[in-house]
């Protein structure tokens, strides 16, 4: 399992010894009920890089999580450049999972890897110690200990490479005690990061489902473009606006592609028609709404379903004269009455085929008009009140 | 935190106590490294209830599920009636977290729950204990040992509900000391659990995308109908048949009914022609293969990237008469091959709109005389070798 390893040892993954590093151990303990809690991945992973380096005393340390038959560089910290006021800005660079770097090595074979001087390893070692970093930003790496993350299964999914042990303002080499209390963090970090990246797949993928949606809408209408993504960023705005947490602001930011998802259904000699439609053609332009909710709302999913609800109701207004069913003030949810307000304005302001922009002025006293017969009037309020942060937006994401 | 309980006891979540049950401690120990391994989440369920009827010599055990604000019941084993070989069939319904049921109690506080006699709870009590499952299948339950199922971050997951421990072929009260290795079992199976119940999700999330750019695609398309579902089963089987992984059957069924999701960016005046097309026409059509190849291929997900080469390849042809590429043999990719076959056969065995189906006899003959021209050889031996099988599906699966 292991190799012979001069000037470095290894350790492979067994259970943890009982002794040394007690008082590394009760640091540990404490940082890591903070660990299993978080569920954001990049919060996480800064977490996970700041607790090793109080636990372990080094100067900088980098989190590599597993990406198939690769790692990804995540997030690095280094005391020394930031007491130098040195910023870092790192890509999120990937290594093949082999013996040829230090990191890839510590995925591949799952042990810990201690090394005194990474500048001065042996010649028979299989990897290399890759100077790019301490060239880049004038940085001396010497002393190194990289530990596997794993999950529940044993499974490593993720490596820590923590850089130069500070003892009396010197670097020197990691004492060996600290293998059974950063060990235990690993495995405890390894499980709380295994969680994470699902519950980010998950978020991701439920996203994707919004924007393959989205493209397929576009294949058919071409004009959309940016206007769907326009949208959503005044959407996300007014939320803010009505003091909406932030959950929802992220929510509906992510379905208001969905609003007009439905046109998908109806047929390009009414979708694609140049001149106005007929009051024949009109009616069925206007069941794009509850196609696009039949489209989604028997889905378990909390963004479909918001995305369901905002396909049905973006047409109807405050004064009961809208559509599909008339409905009236606040018996229309908020994410329709949102959406409303967001998508007219959008049509307003951007060139669409069919006519050419309005002056911006006109714009303004246009919704003001439709305050409390077309728009809820609170959100109009609010929407008012955002009117320069809403027009920036415009004008930086126009076609 | 926890209420006075007569005739039960409760013991809030705090860290375990050494000292008695350590044999059964051993046991847990032993079967709970299988238990963290397993992905499949309904497997895992069932593992969950086996081991912790072997490890606390209960007589049966049910899973709840947290569902939002609810509990679902999941699996349930009884030995007894397993003897007597009696099938429960039961539902998967759901009870609300709260303190009228025993589970949602359990579920509610975060407490384990010993019970002596259920029939006989004592009047002070909030929860009752319902006598449903007694009554439909002529047992008694009396003893119970509820407990919850936590994920790292301590949040209850699922509970455990273990019925009637056994000593000497009595039922009695489960014994105290039982607390400590029950806990340490539903502590990692609530972690196994809650991995397990995020790639399930994450695995459903990704099928969902499939899904409604279906429905996506049937808005545009009526006709498509089952013609998607009925191809997904046939690369199913030809992939089995083929000796493909069970991984690999499994994401062609889920990727199969994307092969022409870039008809949704084909214009209505081709896509629904009743005659047959011009050949300007036919050449718009050949684009729905790159349009759909084009809507997923930038995607991460394995699924959709899979759909996306289907989309691509599945008018090519063995020969290299076919399109969008002209591809020849195995340079087309065997998704390509296999979905090219099914297509066709389905084309040709169900009723479109512009032609009656074909007799069996004629199809046959006609799949066997593309061997090597139209279909890769060895995949055509295969499917003739499924014919009954595939038939069959397409009988059952008929619009």
């Amino acid at each position: 399992m292991s190799i012979e390893l001069k000037n470095a040892n290894t350790f492979p993954a067994t259970s943890i010894n009982e002794g040394e590093g007690d008082f590394y151990r009760q640091l540990v303990e404490s940082g890591l009920s903070l660990l299993s809690i978080e569920n954001n991945l990049q919060k996480l992973l800064q977490e996970v890089v700041a607790l090793a380096l109080t636990v372990t005393k080094a100067d900088a340390g980098s989190l590599y999580v597993i990406q198939g038959k690769e790692i990804e560089f995540t997030v690095a910290r280094n005391l020394t450049l930031e007491e130098r006021r040195i910023p870092m800005s790192l890509e999120h660079f990937r290594l093949p999972i082999n013996n040829n770097t230090i990191c890839g090595y510590v995925a591949g074979t799952g042990e810990s890897l201690f090394i005194d001087d990474a500048n001065n390893l042996d010649a028979h070692l299989p990897f290399r110690f890759n100077r790019s970093f301490d060239i880049k930003f004038n940085y001396t790496s010497q002393s190194m200990l990289a530990l596997p993350l794993t999950n529940a299964a044993g499974q490593v999914v993720g490596v820590l490479q923590l850089i130069n042990h500070r003892l009396n303002g010197l670097f020197v080499p990691f004492p060996r005690y600290l293998l059974s209390p950063v060990r235990i963090m690993a495995r405890k970090a390894g499980m709380a990061l295994y969680n994470a990246i699902l519950s980010d797949n998950l978020k991701k993928s439920q996203y994707e489902t919004v924007y393959r949606l989205s493209i397929a809408a576009e294949a058919r209408d071409k004009s959309t473009g940016m206007h769907v993504h326009r949208v959503s960023e005044y959407a996300r705005i007014l939320a803010n606006a009505m003091g909406q947490p932030e959950e929802f602001q992220e929510l509906i930011h992510a379905a208001a592609p969905l609003h007009d998802v439905g046109k998908i259904g109806i047929t390009d000699s009414i979708l694609q028609k140049p001149g106005s439609l007929t009051p024949e053609e009109r009616e069925v332009m206007k069941t794009h709404t509850t196609l696009g909710f039949s489209m989604l709302n028997d889905s378990e999913s909390p963004l479909l379903k918001l995305g369901a609800s905002i396909a049905l109701t973006h047409h109807e207004k405050w004064d009961g004269t809208g559509y599909p069913h008339g409905l009236q003030g606040e018996s229309i949810p908020l994410e329709g009455r949102l959406i409303a307000l967001a998508d007219v304005f959008d049509a307003l302001v951007s060139r669409r085929c069919y006519k050419a922009a309005m002056p911006i002025d006109q714009i303004k006293a246009l919704i003001t008009n439709e305050k409390g017969r077309h728009f809820d009037p609170v959100l109009t309020e609010k929407f008012l009140d955002s009117w320069d942060e809403i027009n920036r937006t415009a004008e930086q994401m126009k076609d």
